[in-house]
């Protein structure tokens, strides 16, 4: 493990940062309700719509995701969208809509943050604050979110070195908040056929480095459904802690990301190969450990 | 299935290419003396030193790798160097060496071609032709191994798309050698904490649009000896027939490429996992299919 | 031209995006004091420290900039930082410092604004307020900065499309501020001599798709302060509407960037040569003209 | 200087090797009949059509570029596609036309070779060897070009580093031909609105490292008419010794590259702008010196 310790140490300084596994030996491991991700706990899947769109969409979502094996309720109410004429998502009644959800199944709810100024009221809703990518580096948000106790799920930004990724969480810690999940979701290079390129190299570096979870996000990670399948066991075969993945009723119709949305039988065809996996996973783990 | 091919239609025509499988819908099946890549068959792992040293180093590590249950042995007689004042390889000689290597343990053979003019000359010892990433879009060769018959493995170029990838194999098609295997060996992007960026996405997109089969590179695509035993895993897990793995006695040793260069003990522990994974991928092949 | 248009609009719908200038023929000009970016008008240069470190510094800075011909001064009071535990700027007392500065030298003011909550009171000081290109895509900022009058910088994230850069423009645009002044400071590429990759090929893209003034940072563009002089000049033969240049009493003593930040000796040669070029341009600008 | 040198001499060893300035002071100056490339010469204008498709095309486009003050003519006899079935040039038919073209006009030839078993015959046609980018890493060929002394045109690989482009004209350098001219001709990034990113940043650290002159491609480095000529004129701000251009009489009937290639009144523009410009050029040389 030398030569990699090694390497990485030129980058940045290694002493005394909280992020690091050598300064934390031991596997964060965080709870939300009965669900607990990282160290030695089964990968779980959290699941649901890119955006809520209405009342009916996101129950029929959530219970069925949940009958699957999902284990949390992913929804986006405020969305960040690159033209500012698009759909930006129903707001505080998204989230309105997300907590029926968790009342009817039990499913704690991951949403997006992206304005220190909406934290208190998305944290009133939310269970797991999801910081997007394109907000990796709003320290300012990062600096909030560390203020409070609130589980957050961090994703990698779109040009984000390990480092920067790695540091970004740091400023959650730094902050008082330890409960910071990572998550891959694919990094921006000049290959074309797929939404985004799906650097899954970062899953055991991480898990060396760091003793934070690190989730995988194979939605955007792809943009394509065809590929979700097979990269989220790929994902898990890195060493995920869970994956994140969009599924609808409907999902050509999805208001957003429809091509990268997964259908209601996809999803079952893919937990039923997860469940086995990880069955599967139990029995070898020994010898897939990287750190 | 729409999308993705609707999307990728884009960008190439996809009428009267050899090398789709709308031209050609059964899988291609490689065969190399009593191995057979591709299609249903089980993935197979190709081992050995990223160069040929001496007699010694081969042999030790030919035995140990086919005792571990490698199928092929890989070792570079011809090095495409970067620096003209680094070790350029034994050349004919190292071919010799892999020869003997191949008459001790019936493992077949896997050597670089850089020169079209040395075709004949590397034929007459490999049993796999390799181009190497630098030379994917080396065209003079494509065509000139295209016109044998002997099996190529095509690596992707360092910034070549799915699309540029696969024309450079319809390049070897198309003068009559159906034998390519493709392979990933990660990309060039900013991330700088591994030395290529491993595209394992590429995986399932070829299996969908080619009869092709694709293996995965993960010492390359890593470039750190930490990262490989997972990134195989998942590289598996994506849906490749087989894996290209740098092993050494020494790893640390290696002239070339110590960092991602493997030690036996790590590798016995590799196929351990991997033939267990093979086991477990046949009871449920049926739900990770993509195409 | 239609070959260009008609290449854009596969990927971004034309029709009503105030950013373009289909929708707003004449050139926009920004004026901020004496000052006119835009349009016809004499490229300008905008320099000054990374940091704002203290009173002597700034002042000094101040004066020198102005005395070779700088209209503006830049200089940061909240830095955003990779690492939490780095400097992060004095905040308002260095607001509090480039007021003083403008005071002495009538120099308008570029500082940079992270929070949508300090808005109020970084425009309190600032003449331009920067976004950051790590929140290029921080629609909370964008929209809040709409919603003034002051001028915005906005520079062009880390990897951020053409495409995306204009919709980030739209964001303020359609908020009810006009007064966007374009920047590309680099992007980020696998090539790693320089910190960044400069992208002129934007600056003539932009100045035919939009009205909007765009300007060229060539200190963080390059990362390496012998680039910065002839990237400077090339930025304006590519047709940009000014530059914005890193300079520091003493460059390697400063707290910030002091690999890309230039002292005065540099910055003098600079202007001479910037002067001269700015002079030749007014002859044969006729030529260079792309839309 | 010092950093640079500094943070470069991390990568690669610098002693020894004959490409670097370090090893070897003065400029090289590269003669091919009249025209002088490198150092204080004046920057030259390289242009033709991308292939060569017939006499009356490549005579018709030789007389006029030579008119507007072109010092060489391009145009490609065997073309490297990606696609096997697209157009591969007229191979030696073309080089016949070509050397037609130079008798009637006198300007040196530039043509590229592709196969090292082609060299003896494109070597008695070509005044100069183009070695492109795919094959920037085709050590056979760099060194079978490196045994004779025609002058080499090296363009930079699409993926390839300031050092590997450096290294690749080691190859050459080191077996013996010290003529290579290098050549910038964009990058493979994520930025997609051009064909490719033209990272100009190179010219001015190439001078400052190695002795070789380096010219560049607008035409390949943007893929868009529309910024050819902006990008022209950036290239020679920048340091550039010479600009290689596509020019067709009827630019968009162009069998290859049609978008890129400029018509005979854009580049009677873009000639008087050069010609202005290096006038002006002659005059502020020294501020703009970067080594």
């Amino acid at each position: 493990m030398k030569n990699f310790e090694q390497q990485w140490s030129i980058d940045i300084p290694l002493d005394g940062l909280q992020v690091l596994r050598r300064e934390h030996p031991e596997d964060t491991i965080i709870q939300i309700g009965d669900v607990r991700i990282g160290g030695e706990c089964e990968p779980i899947v959290i699941a649901g719509p890119c955006s809520v769109e209405n009342e009916e969409q996101i129950l029929t979502i959530a219970q069925t995701v949940k009958q699957h094996g999902a284990k949390m309720l992913r929804g986006g109410a405020f969305k960040p969208r690159t033209n500012p004429h698009s759909f930006q998502g129903l707001g505080e009644e998204g989230l309105k809509l997300l907590q029926i959800a968790r009342e009817e199944t039990g499913l704690p709810i991951v949403t997006e943050v992206m304005d220190p100024r909406d934290i208190e009221l998305v944290a009133r809703y939310a269970d797991v604050l999801q910081i997007g990518s394109r907000n990796m580096q709003n320290f300012p948000l990062l600096k909030t979110v560390g203020g409070i106790q609130k589980p957050v799920l961090l994703k990698r930004g779109m040009a984000a070195t390990l480092e920067e990724f790695l540091l970004s969480a740091e400023y959650i810690l730094s902050e008082g908040n330890p409960n910071v999940i990572l998550c891959e979701r694919g990094i921006r290079s000049f290959s074309d056929f797929s939404r985004n390129t799906l650097d899954l190299n970062i899953v055991p570096a991480i898990k060396h480095l760091s003793h934070l979870p690190i989730i995988v996000d194979p939605s955007h990670g792809t943009g394509l459904r065809e590929l979700v399948n097979p990269m989220s066991l790929a994902a898990l075969a890195a060493g995920a802690d869970g994956l994140i993945i969009e599924v609808h009723s409907h999902p050509d119709e999805s208001i957003t990301d429809a091509f990268q949305t997964i259908g209601f039988e996809q999803f079952s065809q893919l937990m039923q190969t997860i469940n086995h996996f990880i069955e599967w996973q139990k029995l070898h783990a020994s010898t897939t450990t990287v750190y």
